[in-house]
Parts: C-alpha cells; structure tokens; sequence
C-alpha cells in the first residue's frame, strides 16, 4: 500500500488545499504546522484519513520524527515565511525556511521518502530580465523570501543528483483566491473579491501594472500533477509554469464582464508600483507542458467566476 | 585611523596569502581558524600586525566575537570546506558554508563591517551552460561546495540590498601554486610541480581537457584589488574574472618551454575526464575589467614561470 | 545615566508586572516577546519608556541585537516554555529553554551587561527529599520545566564565576494570582477565584495536598529586590525564598474568613494529588532573607485579600 | 541476534579502551569520531567487527544517521571536550557537550536504542561541600567540564522517566593510565609514569594534595558493568563509585615500593594546589556496589604495579 502525504505549512492556504485534494483522491495526509488549530482546515478536520502533527520546521528532531513515525511517502513542503513576514524578519526566515528545507531533505534521505515538491517563486527572478521567463534565466532575486526559494531550488537539485530524493519543484507566481487579501500582489485577488462583495475596490495599482497570477486550483493542481510526472519525461527538478499576465486594467474589464456594476478605482501608490514594475510580467511555462503536460485549468475569466463563486457561497476557508 | 581586515580561513593556503599582501600593504590582520597553527603562516606568524583568533564558523558566538572585539572594517571570508571536502560530508558543509556564511553575514550587519569580500566559484555553474559564463548565465551547480557558494552569493547581495553591508564577491577558476597537490583540478598545479622537481607527471586527463585556472597571485589580487574598487562603480555584486583557458596539451607543451626535459605523460582517467568536460571551459571577465579593472597580471607562461620559481626556491609555504 | 532594562518573556504573565513594577520605579523597559500584542501589558503599553521587541529566545541573531541595540544593563530573563507546555514538547523546551538562556548569557557577556536576573523553581527538586528544601538539597528534578532550570542555574553560575556576569537567580514556588487559571498549581488561585466570583470550585485536590505558593506581587518584588541587593553581602547566585506553605484544608478556611459565602468542594484527581504529594512541600528561605533581606509581604490571609481585591476590581490583565 | 554498540569519542583515550574491551567481549562496535585515525585504536583496527564513522556531535544529522544505519542497541556516549578545552572554548564545549548530548538521546529515543551509558565527572561537585561526596550532595560545579556532565546527567535522567531511555551514568575521578601525561590531576599518572622511565618527576602539587583517581580498567569496568546491571535492582541513574584515596605523599611512597630508585620531588605551584584542594577527596560507592555490585579491581599498588608494567612493555597506546 502506499505511504502517507506529509504537508508542511499544512495548516495554512494552500497546504490545506492540497490536503483536501489528497484527500479526495484518497490518500492519506498528515499535516505538520506550528498549531494544531486553523480556519483553513475546517472542511477537511474531522476526515479520518488527515492526522495533524504540531511541529516546527526549525526544529530538527520534530521534523525527523514526523517522517520516521508516519510512514510518508512524499512530502509536500510547503511550510515557510511568505515575501511580507520574511522581510519582517530575515532572520526568522533564515531559520525557517533556510534550515527548515535543509530539515526536511535531511529526512527525506534519511528515512527514504520517494519524493519532495516544493513550491519555488517567481520572486527568485530580479531586476534586468526579460519580460518573459524561463528556465534558463539567471536568477538574483531582491528579496528575502526569492533569496530562500533559490535556496531551496539549490539544495533539492543537489539532493536528487547526490542522494536521489525526488526533488520536484514549481515557480508560481501570485496565487488568486478569496482568501488572499494581503501582500504586494494582493491587488490581483481584491480586484475580483470586493467588487463581488458589493464594495468599491480602490486599488493601490496603476492600469499597466502586470503581475502575473493563477488561481489556487491551479497551484494545487501544479504541485499534485508533478507528484505524478513520469520520471523518465522530467529533464530538470524546477519548472515554470504557464500564469495568467495581463494588465491590472484588462484584469478589471474582465471582472465587469462578470460583475457589471463593479466599482475598481485606480489611486496608485508609486512605491508599489516600482516594485511590482521591477518583477517579471510573464513566465514561459513550455517545459512543464512538454515534460509533464501541465497546463492552466483556470484562465483569466474562469479564475474570475470561480472567485466570485466562491464569495458568493460563502465556502471558502477564511 | 582603518579599522583591521578579519580573514576567515586565515591559516589556509589563500587565506594566509591574502594576509601576508594586506600586511605587506601596511594593514592589521586578524586571522579566525579552527587552529592556531599552519604551515601556510610560516612567513608571517611573527608579524606584530597579525593577530590569531581560535575559532569555528559553525559558532555563532565566536564569529561574533571575533568581528566584535577586533574593530573589525573589513571580512575576507575564506572559511569553506571546499569541494572534495564538501563532497564527502555535505552536512558539515550545510553547516561550515551555509551557515558559517550567515554568521558572518550576521556579524557584519551587526557591528557596521564595511566591506565583505568573498570568494565563489565557477563551480556555481552546472551542465548544459555556454563554453565561455558571463554573470547572465544561469546556476544550476552539480556540487555541494557549488551550492554552498550560490548560497552565500544571494544572501550576501540580500545583506547589501537591505542592510548596506558591501558585499563582493568574485567567482573563481581552479587556483595554480605549488601547494595545489589534491583536488580534480590539481593536474593545472601538478604539470608543473613535477617536472619542476625533475620527477615525470603521469596525469589523470587527457590532452583535450581545459579546465581554467589562475596563479594564486593573482586570486589574492582579485580580492584586494575588489576590496578598493570603487563602489560608483560596481553594478552588480558578484563578478566573473578573466582567467586562463587551455587544453592540458597547451599547458604540456607551454611547461616545456620553461623545463625542455619535462616528461608528462596522459593516462586519463575517464570518470574524471567527464567531470572536468562538464565543467565551463572559460570565464568572461569583461565586466569585472570594466567596472574595477581587474586583468591578469599572470598570464600562462607567467604563471609557469612563477611556480617553478617557488618550487626552486623552496619558499612556498607547503 | 543608568542603562534599560530587557525583560525576556516580557509580555507574558510575570513579565509585565515585572515591567510595570520598573516603570513605576523609574526606569525604561524593553520587552522582548515573539508577539508584539499581549492582554497582560494593557496597563503600560502607552507608556514612552517601553520599548517592544519582537524576537525570539531561539534565535541567536535576535537576542544578541535586542542586547546590542538597547543599551541593556540588566536583563529580566523571564521567557520560557512553563511546565505544561515543555512536557507537550520537551525538544521545543530544549531549543527555547535551554539554547535560549545560553543565547541570553552569551549576550550578557558579549555586550557586558550589569546583571541577569533569573526565575528558578522549586520544580528542580525532586521525590525523595526533605519536606523543607534548602540550597543544599541536591536537585533531580522529574518534570523537563524543572530540567531546564537546573541547566539554567548552572550555566549562569558558571558565567558569574568565570566572566563575571552578575547572574542572580531566585527559585520561585506556585505563583498565585487571578491569571492563573491553569496547572497543576492553580488550585491555590482557583480556591480564591472561584469564590470571589460567586461560583462554587470544585477543585481537583484532597484537603492534605500542600504545595508551596506566593502571591504575584511577591515574587516580582523578589526578582526586582535581588536585583539590587549588594553584591558583598550574597554568598550565592541561586536562593530559595520564604514561601506560603498550608494545607488545601487550611487555605479554603482562610478563603472563607473573607468569603463566608464561599463554596469548596473536594473531589480529588488521583493522579494529580499523587504528583503534588511529591513535591517539595516547603522552602526555607533564611539565607535569602540574612544576604539580601527577602521576606514576603503577602501571607496567606494578604494574598487572599489581594486576590479578591483583583478579581472584584477587574483590573487584572486577564 | 544482539545489536551493535555505538562509541562516540571512541577513538578518544577511554572510548578505544571500551572498544577493545566490547570486541573482546564478543561484541559488534562502532567508533563515533571527527576523524578515522587514532593512536589510541592501533590494537583494534583491523578487527572487522570494528565499524568508523566520521562525524561530529555538533552535527544532528550525523549522530541520527550513525545510530539509524547501524543497528545500534548501546550507546556508549563518551565524545566530549575534556576540563582543558572546556575551558578554553566554553562556546565549543556548549556546542559539543550540551548539544552533543540531547543529540545522542534524541538519536536514542527515536530509535529505540536500548541503552545509553554515559561518563560523569566528580568535577560536577564544587566548592563546600563534604569530603566524601555520595548522590545525596548538591551539585554546583565550578568549571565547565563540570557543568556540562550535570547537564547530561539530567537530561539522561529525564529521558529515562519520560520515554524510557535507559539512561545510566557513573561519575569518574581521575583516570590513571600511561597516557594520561596532562591536565590538573594528571599528577596521578605522571608519579608513575616518569620513575618507570627512569626519569625524576618534578610533580606541581605538595605532599598534602588528594585528588582521587582510578586505574583506566576500572573506568572500563565500570561502564560495561553498568551496562548489563540488572535494571530491577538500580534505585537512580547516576551512580558515584569507589575511588582511590590517597595524598600524594602517600602515593609516591607505594610507587617507591616498587620503584625503590623513583625520585619525586615536590615542587608546589600554588593556583594548581588551592584548585586540587577544593575538589571532593573521596567519592562513596556504596550504592554502586549495592545496586549493581561494582567494585574497584586495582587498587592502588594494583594500578602503580599496572602502570609500570604498560610503560615497561611500551604496549599502551599513545
């Protein structure tokens, strides 16, 4: 029979996404987070086949413990300080997610789990790029969060070639979702959430800004999609992949599509802009579909129905 | 009045050559190693401008320490299991390059350092790159003393972008002197060692192998010379560097210009050949000429010439 | 002018009445806590002389630059898992318990602060000794609370003793209070509180149980005064202090001269009463009372009084 | 079938003793070690029921792996700086002695390991205390060699009560041995050591001094003897034993027995005399050899003829 799913960061937004996905393929799923309490596991608590592990990614001997006593098979590593909290405190990050992934490999070798994914970022691309990135991009990212995503990507790479743990790994850019309501690219979830609310949304964007984004199910199904490539079709560890670009204008033309009485007001904050210009407008996700068929299930419009569903019914776990 | 130059991996065999240049310049240098002793510090030991402080780049206090109580402006950190070592133990390497270069990150943000200089490696680039890397090319190494210096190579320009400390950093190639007796690239130092002392080279590559190097002079002036460089100047914080780019048969065939009764003989051996092809085959040092200056002053006969004389003379510190 | 103060855990129970205490004394404050938001600093967190630093004992970096950064002359080391929470996880405990109050003293020394203050506990004592525990009682503690504070004293001695951090440390019994709703001890607060609310306790002891307590106020006011005790007169750097010590028995009598209404009820937890029958059942605090003048102000009828005085004023910071 | 014994500092002075003694025994053995050459393992190597893996206490990685992939059922925990180092580097030996230390019993836990037998020190007594110290005496150590081995012994003690590790300690005086040429207490060995070679010891203590000690095999037999000590019958963890008691008048007069020529001359250097004097001068192991039957097997003209005898055959290993 098959071994267990091992989700760090599985109490948060997109580890419990991933969880329920797991779940309703019917595999089993052990969460490891710093509590055992979260509102974004509500749906998925009271599932016999879920088992919560209380946890810190800093500290070795836990992380070592929930391999060896649960019997895992792949671990889901999710767990880590996003861009905002990581730039709080790059120390904090060091820690967590510097140590904390070199944590987890450690165990995946020791205790012979087959396979690792690991979500990377875009954020680990800086200035002075092309528009549109791919693989072979060099990357100096300029920010905290990018810097321990590179990392990360280094040590997985190196723990396949070296030791054979099954490092998979996925850039995504801005994840959209009801749930998504803060941090520099927030603007891209806010756009869809507080005109399906009844709210004028005023962002903090100007019309040109373009930063790249997919809707929650898709990362979800990135991750869980990889676990399953075809080893012999994989030729790298990191990919890509496909991401909605389009501008924040063209982004609210189409909400209105949707929701015509949508009030999106544009009150440019010239800081955020400049950093959101800085990034990259587009990602080349042709590897991931020719070496494991990834492609988006939610393009720009689905991913504004399904926000507005969500909202309207209320389901979302936030 | 300056403050003192701190060098990390003080009492190795770069590290002890950078410290006798910057006491030759006139500067005060404390050395931090593991031991108080070295056979690379012979010539200097006795220097009342150096001073020697025990310890380990795993201890956060001692690094600390060290950087606190020495009025510390600038850090040569040199420290680094290096890549055969690296290789037999990447967890000793995890913790002495990772997070050894932490610390001193660390240290340096907190006591107001200057400057840290910091020595990569061409290592960082993997398979699959251009013949000749430029600063645009992308890193993927396939070691672990590779992935340790891209490591300290984001999170050094991480602690210039945030914290202002001026992080340097320079990649090198293989390093030729007469103490260079072990590594996959010591062929580069050994082609010459041998026949120097009137003993045949039976190499382990073969003619066609090119693998770049420079003589240790110049590596110890590549990291003095971007010590001073004009911060106006500098538009990126790592730099590729010229270096020499020869077949082994070129650099054969150069030796007996300078040892006509040289006997080298090739008995490759083929694992080692295909690490080495792997491997880039040249540097592009335009920008670090560009923006610093920085050019040979050892060319490949120079450089001939240069390690014969030290192994004539006995006087290398060996 | 005289340095601040740093109080570790300072957002917690204790800590805040040890920062309250000092702000009424005069003297700046710096709170060092993983959160910046605490119920229990309600009462001082608009005064100017208080200072909020996020951190965490854990993190070397943090402790050492909270120190640094603040101009500390003496620390508060209050932070630590208490004894339930270290029993949930005692590899958590070690990492914030132990490396924590190593990463304080390490601080201490480097950034030659005055004086470290240190809370101890009657926990380290263990089965098998005397009813009255003095300094001479050997220490084998049987819960990892306990552990960690031996370890905590006998670093900081050794830190007195050979770098001559002014380390004091005093070994406090129950802590009573209207916060202190939950432990094993909280019997000796409920007793009071429960009444004092017109709620019938039903407590989980037998009326023979006696465990050692003081009132809040009293072990605040052993910390601050230890503090300023004259170096010639302290013939040791850990001191037990006069305790409150009666039966469960004798303390619902005393509840009830001041509550006559009051409703106790034994129904005694076996398991509980059989771990509390183990403990130390009385602490002679003479030498702290002859080398630094330590007796309490609260007995037991003042403790009760001041317990009901808090509890019908609201103004505790629960 | 039985499982094997992992040694860390097993290529150390003691750690090769118990080595040579297990596979003596008929049993399987794994050195633990920063290094795999050793002076002190000459006799053994060759044995291939003799395993060495390289790797540090510091590094957690390391000690889980050495525990996992060898089947270990008895960890004799002996790696640790000694009294000099410690004091040297009190950073290091934390790093080594502490860390080390919950690494070993974390390692220990996970893995089921049957046993843990741990070297603890007289040096965990300090100043004030009886002359003949028993279990019963508080432990307040003054260096911090000492304090570090109080920690292990309460750590060990707590994972014995909370998981069932079978933790098991003895204190050791000075170990007297051929090899033991340094050090405060070396004194002991050296008024052998130096007339059996035909040379005068100039000792640095007075007639008075009383430091005591045992001969090497009895350390020996000490720890494997606690080993396999039938767990009904032991009443604590740690156990003090029968020592060697004697002034070293009293000493140099046995050594003249049997070295009539010996010349011993006393030569006090008063630091070293006033240190030696505030140590315990006699440890009762009445509850050792009630509880697990240890007695001494060389008493003192045992361990002087001993002495003599390996530095007549030159066969001792150093």
């Amino acid at each position: 029979m098959m071994g267990k799913n091992l989700i760090t960061g599985g109490l948060g937004f997109l580890g419990s996404r991933v969880a329920k996905r797991l779940l309703d393929d019917g595999e089993e799923v052990v969460l490891f987070g710093r509590t055992t309490k979260s509102r974004f596991i509500k749906d998925i608590e009271e599932d016999k086949r879920l088992k919560i592990v209380q946890g810190d990614l800093r500290n070795f001997a836990q992380v070592i413990e929930a391999v060896k006593d649960n019997d895992i098979e792949c671990i889901y590593h999710l767990g880590a300080l996003l861009a905002n909290e990581a730039e709080v405190s790059p120390q904090t990050a060091y820690e967590v997610n510097v140590n904390g992934t070199y944590h987890v490999l450690e165990a995946a070798r020791l205790f012979k789990v087959s396979c690792v994914i690991f979500p990377s970022t875009i954020a680990t691309y800086g200035q002075g790029i092309p528009d549109v990135v791919n693989e072979d991009v060099v990357q100096y990212p300029n920010n905290m969060y990018g810097v321990t995503k590179v990392i990360g990507e280094r040590l997985g790479e190196y723990y396949y070639h070296r030791y054979g743990v099954n490092f998979r790994s996925v850039r995504f850019p801005a994840i959209v979702g009801p749930e998504r309501t803060t941090g520099l690219s927030s603007y891209t979830s806010l756009m869809i959430i507080e005109p399906a609310m009844g709210r004028t949304y005023r962002t903090y964007v100007d019309e040109k800004v373009r930063c790249p984004f997919i809707y929650k199910n898709d990362a979800v199904n990135a991750l869980v999609s990889l676990r399953y490539a075809d080893e012999a079709c994989l030729k790298r560890r990191v990919y890509n992949i496909e991401v909605i670009s389009c501008t924040a204008a063209e982004e609210a033309a189409a909400v209105k599509k949707y929701l015509p009485e949508a009030k999106i007001e544009f009150h440019p904050d010239k800081k955020s802009v400049e950093i959101l210009n800085a990034w990259a407008k587009d990602m080349d996700g042709t590897r991931a579909f020719q070496e494991w068929g990834f492609r988006l299930q939610y393009g720009l419009e689905e991913t504004i129905k399904a926000v507005i569903d969500e909202v309207r019914q209320g389901t979302f776990t936030s």
